[in-house]
């Protein structure tokens, strides 16, 4: 599934409409922006995320010479039209909030103004870029929030939906606060951080699993992490503590057990007073296995002696809410806002900025959503990142991405800490807004429609 | 995100184990077998999907001599180790049930018989393709099944998890029934027929409603679908009325009208009789906005008078039900039958088969899970697909697979073809395979700890 083109990952409607702005020269600047329309129950903020990728995208989009005579084949397309695509680049602006933003619905996450061709075929992967990581990230953080101090891992790219999904996830999760993945080509590719124990597999394959534990051991010296429930996890680390001073004395000291089954509390709790008894007070309980935010709570609040968690399927498919209600929407067209007015998706028209304010603890207090020119109301928190198609700095590391995303965890208001509230941050539309909001349905009004 | 190196799309833990074997000379003939533990509420069935990704995976899985070179710079891993890992190569045997057959929990989908490093270092791969295709196959089923005479379209590319999650997404739809796509590049990569109308964007960009239709009903002669909602669903249909002789007059045939929110019932009744009184009768209304399998029954339960629907973020996610409680488990391995015991994750050991009895009225009436030397006990559902490494045909033409699935559906008990019965297909397991999961659990209880 390699050598995905980024402008063919796009939805027919986008070619069809260009053809029409094509053919009408509606080449007049746009300004699209993404958004999400209203946040779902159990997610009371997002964490921007994908942005990098997009300006990866939009640098290198451009037609090759077989997807353009296979647009050609298809017959909906004409001859002229097709020699345009050739030189079709994308050479806009983008303004947008550094990944790792806390943000809200109705907040645009980023902005383009650009010719109306180049910023409408952007459109679908785009979206599908920075829904995803924003996805899950906000899962992510989650994790974070409700496990603050422990190692949490990503363990999902066999169940993500795909290769770039599970690629994608590891690096929202590191940025959100996760301590690494198990996706070696998410380290290879981002430096994050790689950890891994052992299947049930390796165990089932050797004849014993004292066997099983001594191979892993001399195979993995400085990272040995046995997993005890292939058979029966109580014995299973009554084994472990047996072959501890075997594998001290040939300089193997070991790191830590895993829990994948059962009843992880109670487990935890007996596996941790076998290695405390058995002298192993410094190998750490790791578990994994179905896990979300909410068991850490549970698991956590019920005291479980766990020291780390692999957290797998329920991340990186954000299984409580798998998408979120995000659009990138027409704010302006030749120097006129623009808006939809569709039953419950209308939209907000214009250029907009977001400003933060936080209150005397460094708490964040709340947002408006105004116009670009308003009145400064607290921190912008949209900053321009590309212009003329160019990006206007070096990638930002990953490793600064986490700790923006870390500061702005610290600053949410308390509520938003816990998993199930329904707090309400505030986020205010400007008066400016709504006047032209208002200003837009009039001039819609009056359009005459057959022009 | 291109270049994904499929080996290095594993969990590390592969590749600890994998130093494992590699040292104790493990490489002995090892048998896994992918299955799915449990279905969920929501999916009385599953349709197999995703065996041909699996195939080029294992033609062409191998090292490149960057990626050693980066795993030999982790520190974690013997240069004896990473000099074996540069002559890795799949070269072991598959057995599994063609795209688009029926499937259930507890039937392998897929058996690979191998050298243990060969079928244990695919395992995260393996699952991560086989899980999306059959995840996104066995959802879009369910639409085909709610709207069986429908025109159903893929439009989930935007939300879906990342860029192969989009394309593999409209592939597994496509293979369960649906018309098409919109994605560009399954239509290139695929041969999926493609679908497309108009974004609200395009109407927004023009000063009126009706500019807007005209141009793309000339940029799209032969596939003009105009959007009704962006400002007024019913305003804008007399408006396609009056559009249409102009139109006609040039030769364009306006082909339908598409809703994108609001109550679609009751949209569609007025926008049909709208199109019916001004003589369009042969436009047909296309609605999308929210939509999944049950808001398809509901809507034609009602008698909305919709020819044809666009799927998105539920199709493409699996919205109510992300992802399978799928695995890809060691069966047997040095000619001994191996066996799982975690709580509520046991395993069926050994070498497996699922046959399939239909009753007089050809459908499906019961499969039962055996030993592949069983005496045969009806239709059995895999079969070789991959001797040493090679396949042992070309790749099915997606067509064929479509049919395949389109048969098996028909097929179905007839509770299964409804969306909410909680009805148990009979699964049984044959009485040779009960026997060597006792076998096996003798063996382990008996096996010396210390070997």
């Amino acid at each position: 599934m390699n050598g995905a083109s980024p402008l063919l990952l796009t939805d027919l409607y986008q070619l069809a409409m260009l053809q029409g702005y094509f053919e009408r020269g509606m080449h007049e600047t746009a300004v699209f922006e993404f958004f999400v329309r209203k946040l779902r129950p159990g997610r009371g903020f997002l964490l921007a995320a994908g942005l990098e990728q997009v300006l990866d995208f939009l640098e290198q989009a451009r037609f090759a010479p077989q997807e353009l005579e296979w647009l050609r084949a298809t017959g909906r397309f004409s001859d002229a039209f097709i020699a345009w695509l050739a030189d079709w680049r994308f050479e806009g602006d983008v303004h947008a909030m550094p990944e790792g933003t806390v943000c809200f619905a109705d907040e645009p996450l980023l902005r383009v103004t650009a010719p109306l061709p180049q910023a409408q075929l952007i459109e679908t992967r785009l979206i599908n870029l920075l829904h995803f990581q924003t996805l899950i990230a906000s899962k992510a953080a989650r994790s974070v929030l409700a496990a603050p101090d422990k190692l949490l891992v990503d363990f999902g790219l066999r169940r993500a939906h795909g290769a770039e999904a599970g690629l994608l996830a590891a690096r929202a999760a590191y940025l959100a606060g996760f301590s690494g993945t198990a996706t070696v080509e998410a380290g290879m590719r981002f430096g994050i951080p790689l950890f891994g124990t052992m299947a049930h597999s390796f165990v089932q394959a050797h004849d014993s699993e004292t066997a099983a534990f001594r191979n892993f051991a001399h195979a993995q010296r400085d990272n040995t992490v046995l997993l005890l429930d292939t058979y029966d996890t109580e014995a299973a680390a009554h084994k472990v503590v047996a072959l501890a001073p075997e594998l001290a004395a040939q300089g193997i000291a070991i790191k830590g057990v895993r829990l994948d089954s059962g009843d992880l509390d109670t487990l935890a709790r007996r596996v941790r007073r076998i290695l405390d008894d058995g002298g192993l007070r410094t190998v750490t309980v790791f578990a994994s296995g179905d896990l979300d935010e909410y068991r850490l709570r549970d698991l956590l609040a019920q005291g479980a002696p766990i020291d780390g968690f692999g957290i797998g399927s329920r991340l990186d498919t954000s299984a409580d809410v798998p998408f979120l209600d995000c659009v990138y929407k027409l704010q302006e067209y030749a120097g006129k806002p623009r808006r939809k007015r569709s039953v419950g998706k209308a939209t907000w028209p214009g250029r907009k900025q977001v400003w933060r304010c936080h209150d005397g603890q460094g708490r964040m207090a709340g947002d408006v959503v105004g116009l670009e020119g308003d009145v400064p109301t607290g921190e912008a928190l949209l900053v321009p990142v590309m212009r003329g198609g160019r990006r206007l700095a070096a990638p930002v590391p990953l490793s600064d991405i986490r700790r923006h995303a870390s500061d702005g965890l610290a600053q949410l208001p308390v509520p938003l800490h816990g998993l199930q509230e329904s707090f309400d941050y505030p986020v205010e539309i400007s008066v400016a807004l709504h006047e032209l909001a208002h200003l837009a349905d009039v001039q819609m009004l009056q359009a005459p429609d057959e022009s």
